[in-house]
């Protein structure tokens, strides 16, 4: 077993939504897990009917994941937005190594990862995270499908670049933040089945044997509460 | 004047669009600016007919800002995405002080940072900056007018929180990369008469006398190219 890196003067806990269906609560989780960060999960479900309310409580954005950190003898600080989550554990622990080392390559693996934050808008609309899914393609209109289908090409390019410039198995060779913020992306494909190509298969392949994957794809798989109709 | 900082070995050039409405433009911009960073600037037209065809030859995700990185001996390297850009000129230039350098600090910037990055979908659909707008209220749907009030409500709780603890002038006390994010959105409270609180007014203040803004502003409203009607 590998060591785990823990803070002795920080609490870390992370305030994460139901697993089978939270794609943004995934990506700092399957970081920290991969890196074996200490930390307290804390799973907040889903409440659509209340606008997942509840939330405010742990979070001031009523958004998930949240990052509470505590230590001794000062506030607590929470950090919302799975991306600034990612960078604030980079900062914390610069030994997990979750951005790359060269200032050029940790600049593209950024972008990238700001991309995933903040686009694939049509992917991310109609073809939401559903572990639990069985496989099976969607049948959307054409200018949802094109949009989807835009997506679709957008972040293969961006994987086959990346793993043809590091020669994998990882976007910029061994795992890090950039892979956190495609993680669950992986779902998608398959789950839609969105694509069949080769670079597909094999950042696939990378993904779905991390232990941390496996260990939330078999939690979302036991989870008892359903959310939305698995059937979409 | 200020010093300029230029990296002798690196080159750098700016894509961006418009000034008159490129608000993602803007946020590098004025960062680079602000901080007397050295770079040449290319403005490409919008070209709504086209869907910005003609972006694709500088940014590989067709989309401004994008910032060419040259440096001797080696192939240039392109990052889009403002945020990526401001990262990757922090880290370039670490004596500009973008982000602060307290660890817990530089985490709620960058939470804050990530929340304009990926987030208040309903302010940035419904009031696009406009420099050169008349300042005038929309007559927006009452969904629409709904999502901008939660938009306004939680952009001016960052900035109280923010400058109660900072003292201001700037979000972390002196100008940084959360304070390039929510730049542009001084101009759309004030174009669209948003709000009239005292935080607005005092952080309006503090953008708006920045050497920056005044140049881009001036720029802005005698560029020749209008892409819409600013009456909106």
């Amino acid at each position: 077993m590998t060591d785990q890196i823990s803070a002795d003067h920080l609490k870390l806990t992370l305030y994460i939504a139901n697993k089978n269906y939270s794609s943004w609560s995934l990506r700092p989780w399957i970081a920290m897990k991969t890196k074996n960060i200490v930390f307290t999960e804390h799973l907040l479900q889903f409440d659509e009917a209340t606008g997942h309310a509840h939330f405010i409580e742990y979070s001031p954005t009523k958004k998930v994941p949240a990052l509470k950190i505590e230590e001794e003898g000062k506030e607590p600080v929470i950090i919302c937005e799975s991306l600034a989550i990612l960078e604030v554990i980079a900062d914390l622990f610069p030994e997990a190594g979750l951005w790359p080392v060269d200032v050029m390559e940790r600049a593209r693996a950024r972008a990238f990862a700001a991309e995933m934050h903040g686009g694939f808008f049509g992917l991310r609309g109609s073809c939401p995270m559903n572990i639990r899914r069985e496989i099976k393609r969607l049948d959307l209109d054409p200018y949802s499908a094109a949009a989807v289908v835009k997506n679709v090409e957008r972040i293969e390019q961006i994987w086959r670049e990346c793993l043809d410039a590091s020669g994998g198995p990882f976007l910029f060779g061994s795992f890090g933040a950039v892979d956190a913020m495609f993680a669950p992306v992986i779902n998608r494909f398959e789950k839609y089945e969105l694509t069949d190509s080769e670079v597909f298969h094999a950042y696939r392949f990378a993904i779905k044997t991390l232990p941390a994957w496996k260990e939330w794809e078999e939690e979302a798989l036991n989870e008892p509460w359903v959310v939305e109709e698995d059937e979409a």
